[in-house]
């Protein structure tokens, strides 16, 4: 079982504990918060692109895909009515290394969102989740 | 659109940065990792109840409720096949103060639930999202 505390700190803040390790929430200073952590909904969008991140960086060693760097962007549309809610993402995946196949981080990135990624497999139920796959700044998934 | 920024720090470990706050994914040892950060996967309940935290902040504020304390529970049911994903989760809202009608908090709760929280609203496409209410150590909504 998975479990997280939430305590209220006064105005718009909240501490999260996440086994031994805490996140600060808040909100911005428009939404009456004092902005001195970040915002709930965004963390799905980091769940979702540390998710995938933990299989690309896993499999890569397996695979013995030698990266200098790999970032990723993660984005959302969503929707202006109440309660508001993403209606796309898009995950944009940078990879930066020399002599690097590139089926190699595109057999990487699909492996994490077909089979390996359970929170991509998540918020999939709630909206689609895209995906754009870059090396040394060339898009390769197309 | 929301949009967050994550770099890989070699291992398992990524910087993920949301606006100007970063937090910092790891795996813990037995995964590979050196336990740095938190995982990917419970920061969706840090964000359902951080949603949920908020709306309840924002709303006893706008009704005049006066709560000394409120920490928010969430747990999940994950499963055990690849993807593993969350099969239900649950909120316990926990509420302390003085002379509150119970009525207040359960229609503040109810609100954010049916109402307000997009993430809640996002998240139970994928699994049953159940909560439970408690003021001064009492549960009140049954």
């Amino acid at each position: 079982m998975e479990h997280v505390t939430l305590n209220w700190k006064g105005g718009m803040q909240f501490d999260a504990q996440v086994g031994e390790h805490t996140i600060v929430l808040d909100a911005p200073e428009e939404l009456g918060g004092m902005n001195l952590g970040v915002r709930p909904k965004p963390l799905l969008l980091v769940a979702l692109a540390g998710c995938t991140g933990m299989d690309v960086a896993s499999l890569a060693r397996k695979m013995r895909v030698e990266f200098d760097k790999i970032e990723i962007e993660a984005d959302a549309e969503q929707s202006d009515e109440v309660p508001s809610v993403y209606t796309s993402m898009t995950l944009k995946y940078r990879f930066e290394g020399k002599d690097i196949d590139p089926s190699k981080p595109l057999k990487i990135v699909g492996l994490s969102q077909e089979r390996y990624c359970g929170v991509a497999n998540m918020l999939r139920q709630a909206a689609p989740v895209a995906f754009e796959v870059y090396l040394n700044g060339v898009r390769i998934d197309r």
